[in-house]
């Protein structure tokens, strides 16, 4: 590692200059659009100009470049000075901040990738750094690349336990091409922070999670690029640099004062910025340069990923749907070498531990931090570096849903896979059990929501969400259940299946998962006493294949039965009821979970709790009358 | 404080024999389920025996009064150990326990409060520390009560940045009443926790955040009296117990094995159980007492709260429902001394600022951490002590859902207000725009969900919400918009109110707070034309006002237009549509904010996203044809 050669003073002078004008440039942004976190950006003004112009390596010309240094801005409210920081370094003009959060620019409130230079949306607080540690990793195990990764993370975020499962995450994997730049300028948004500039708890508590740290005036301009240099050298370990700032700094009045969260300078503006423009040495452009990056990130190729092998079972086998799960993500890691999983300690469960056992490498045990998880594998996705499963017990998907609604703002591939759907689970009770997972993951704008009855359908799931945009979610189920669907049965989201037909029809019956199974005992029960019914297995609650529901309920005289392991909102009934919300003449009696459920056996709890084929068979009789 | 004295040794050797009774009593239970994780249980069973025996104090025939100190077991799926201390206690019997995870019997596989002796659901791990944080800020500010609260923690969970919030917590309000117990017997579920034994980083972490800390051999029952002892005796900072423990601890060739997680004995149990007996020295009942508390904790009547003043606005005042959350909420406060608040650093947003203003003793800044936010609303509502509001942006309730979810299970009657509702809040971009608010708070059991589309509506939302048992959701507006209602107008949940009318409506129109508004514009621009319509304010999403719904869109047509600023899953447009799945005749035509926003002008927005006026006169003229 080369030894520190300290910026000649012009140079210092330089990044002074070019923070003020970022100081400026934040100022002008947000009066201009009247609303927007000035003082915020103020405090990381000299943090930015060192990242742009010292620290980081990258291409202007291709901001999310393989090879570039990442930059996440988890404090995503300073979004003005991040993109002022992308005007001194030429890739946005002054004129284009001007357009601040206006409805026809992309330069939003917080960033999102809608931006060529953003990797991840940021502005839900927190969320940076695991997203950060996903690239970091990613960097270092999979691309084996010299890119680094940087994370200015507020000093107000920093009580989100998001950060702090991230920075464990960090250490336990030696991920010393990470450097988080915490910006402690004291003040949150309604009142100062519980640790205000107390800097030696904040060194106390990052070395106790296993970070090289360092305590640092964070408007010195000199001491930053000794510390980012001193951070490249660091070996084994993350490093993080504690900033002290100020909020608002170099803003005359509002330095380090309360109540200017948030606030634009209004006609404060004008004597501010001509006092900050005395500070400016060179008040033409600067004549800094920018670091070129070393190309040595890999080609990667994540198209058409596809099972090395079929599926491969008996109509008679009795495999669980998360069996099939592990199944087929060790197929795909076998056909693509970009192909990821991660795990919040529950692999033995989702059988994620398949993909372990066959591909150790591409696995990361994320341990007990799902929120981390679902971070590190929207990281982890970035830059179309790799294709991440993320899986724990549907139920625990919850702790991150905050997560995965910014993921879907960021754009995400990832793909998140949930286990022990519903009371189907049994003895371990309501807190284990998913019952409104689905309802989550279907807000998701553009998600693909899957729920495969059996092993063949559940492969074809895991290797279309391999494919697909967006958040994909495949829910998966504890019990064994037998075959529906022949190993070449073709799948496609968005388009059911019909499992059980006849020309007398009386109602159509949809269910997924373990209540189809229980859809087709009750069709059988009917059937014995001469009712046929229709079943319908979507496949996908999002997309939904609404064309085929109409066309079969018109089939069966306009009466559905849905049965669903799953809470009454937001799951399979009001998709369906979505679906033929347009259509007069289609009732839809809807089974449900409707309370709170206990521990007890799965066949229990469905006859208990009213989704057992005995309710099927008696709501086909209810809705035969409606 | 009094000093120390060791119990003698036989009185040792009674814990010693109560710990591996609890083992016994372990195996046992869980063998009869043949599900559960005696080796869980095993690794604080000395744990359990001296805080049941030397450290609480309790009445075992009111296992839930208000004087007990409390006890939450934040790993939950050691309920058996738990359970089998209530054994020992007395509460419960041997046989009792065999019914463990029956579906006839309370004992469920992780602990709720069904049981006479939980205070809060545990089973989703890591949210045990902060429901303790809020009995124990309750007890020492609020009851000002000698009650003391003790959590036991596993090392697994302690990955989960929900605990490092809650740490930071107790210690930022110096909560010496409270004593985290880790029980660190180094094995998660599916491997080796990150830390494994390594104590003195366990150590050094909880130091830095804040709390007086004991490494101790969490099987050495003498240890552990002097210990909570010690803990007894800190003021101002909290107290955390490092135990050193082993997984199977005394069950032979099971110790510190990996593989043995969440698995009952099977046939391993009777030599086992053998192997313990062998070192019970007083095989019979044991002889030791239990301290009695200090009964100080005063009356507290958290019945028919009302507002100290009845709504007073103008029909012509232009009000957010954000602020009239904030009146009422400092109306309620003057009520009832046990209405609390609590913010996470939204105050001024959410203007819970309001109540903070009037009430300061009662209110409880959280800094932005939503899930020790919410957890410690949980822990605060408990045993009737208080009726706690927790506030927040209505998106970043999605940071808590698996805390909210278990606060249902919990049976907690906490109160949550979101804010910032869809993208009526403009140009801070998507992250900040709650649309997956009204699905989350609909699937949670028993849950009220209030849309208040007034000041006077929304004042009688937060006093209703004061009264209601479970969850209760208010959402909020960030614009302000005229009054709809007379002050003297009087709410009920599930009771919806038609705010237009005329005897020649051809559809129903649904909105809710800005939509609503936007409807009624709607609907003056369609009379113009000559067509009328009905609108309808639901006032509650959860009930929902079926009968009101069915019977008025039966009066106009069968013609339903909703309108919302959500998307489209599971909010006002799902609701009515499963209001009216079982009715031929009846369509739904619905309006909601269809892919992920953008930063932009309110109205700006309305119009690009689908739910301005304009479209809503272009939905009622198309549901008109269908």
């Amino acid at each position: 590692m080369a030894s520190y050669h300290c910026p000649d003073s012009k140079t210092l002078q330089e990044y002074k200059d070019v923070a003020n004008k970022i100081r400026i440039h934040s100022i002008n942004a947000t009066n201009a659009s009247n609303s927007g976190h000035p003082t915020s950006c103020a405090s990381m003004a000299e943090i930015m100009s060192v990242l742009f112009f010292n620290a980081m390596k990258y291409k202007v010309s291709d901001p999310r470049g393989p090879h570039n240094d990442r930059l996440v801005l988890s404090k995503g409210h300073a979004a003005p000075g991040l993109y002022a920081a992308w005007v001194e370094a030429g890739l946005l003009t002054e004129k284009d901040i001007l357009n601040l959060r206006k409805i026809d620019n992309d330069l939003e409130g917080h960033p999102t990738p809608r931006l060529n230079f953003i990797d991840v949306a940021t502005g839900s607080l927190g969320q940076g750094l695991s997203c950060a540690a996903g690239m970091a990793y990613t960097g270092k195990f999979f691309d084996k690349a010299s890119y680094r990764v940087y994370c200015i993370i507020g000093d107000g975020e920093s009580a989100e336990g998001s950060i702090w499962e991230a920075l464990s995450f960090c250490s336990r994997y030696q991920l010393d091409n990470i450097v988080a730049i915490f910006d402690i300028n004291r003040l949150g948004q309604s009142e100062p922070t519980g640790l205000q500039h107390d800097m030696e708890t904040y060194r106390a508590r990052l070395e106790a999670f296993g970070w090289n740290t360092y305590v640092v005036d964070g408007h010195d301009v000199g001491t930053l690029c000794k510390t980012f240099h001193d951070a490249s050298t660091v070996k084994g370990k993350p490093t993080a640099i504690l900033a002290k700032t100020f909020k608002g700094k170099g803003m005359q009045g509002i330095e380090d004062e309360e109540n200017w969260h948030g606030k634009p300078m209004g006609g404060k503006a004008e004597s501010m910025i001509e006092a900050i423009k005395a500070n400016i040495v060179n008040q033409g452009p600067h004549t800094l340069t920018i670091q070129a990056p070393v190309e040595d990130a890999p080609a990667v190729d994540i198209t058409n990923i596809k099972l090395s092998d079929p599926p491969a079972y008996k109509r008679s086998d009795k495999v669980a749907s998360r069996l099939a799960f592990g199944t087929a993500l060790a197929k795909l890691g076998k056909n693509n070498p970009h192909v990821i999983s991660m795990d919040g300690d529950t692999k033995n469960s989702t059988f994620a531990q398949k993909f372990k056992d066959a591909h150790p490498d591409r696995f990361i045990e994320c341990y007990i931090a799902e929120q981390n998880l679902v971070g590190v594998g929207i990281g982890c996705g970035t830059r179309g570096r790799t294709v991440p499963f993320c899986s724990t017990f549907a139920a625990f998907f919850t702790r991150a849903f905050d997560q995965i609604r910014m993921g879907a703002i960021s754009q995400t591939n990832c793909n998140f896979v949930g286990s022990h759907a519903g009371i189907s689970i049994g003895e371990d009770g309501p807190s284990q059990m998913a019952l409104e997972d689905l309802a989550m993951f279907r807000t998701i704008p553009g998600s693909t929501v899957f729920y495969p009855s059996d092993a063949v359908s559940c492969e074809r799931a895991v290797e279309l969400a391999a494919n697909l945009p967006g958040v994909c979610f495949i829910r998966t189920s504890r019990p064994a259940t037998e075959q529906l669907y022949e190993n070449e049965e073709p799948f496609v989201p968005g388009k059911a299946k019909v499992v059980r037909k006849s020309d007398t029809d009386t109602a159509l019956v949809l269910g997924c998962g373990i209540t189809l199974h229980m859809a087709l005992k009750a069709a059988d029960a009917l059937a014995e006493s001469g009712i046929n019914v229709r079943v319908m297995d979507p496949f996908t609650l999002k997309p939904f294949d609404a064309e085929a529901v109409i066309m079969n309920a018109k089939a069966t005289g306009g009466k559905i039965v849905t049965v669903e392991d799953h809470y009454p909102e937001g799951g399979l009934g009001e998709t369906v009821m979505s679906a033929v919300a347009g259509e007069r003449d289609i009732v839809v009696k809807q089974l449900a979970v409707p309370r709170i459920p206990r521990s007890g056996k799965p066949d229990e709890l469905f006859e208990m709790f009213g989704i057992s084929p005995n309710h099927i068979t008696r709501a086909v009789k209810e809705v035969m009358k409606m």
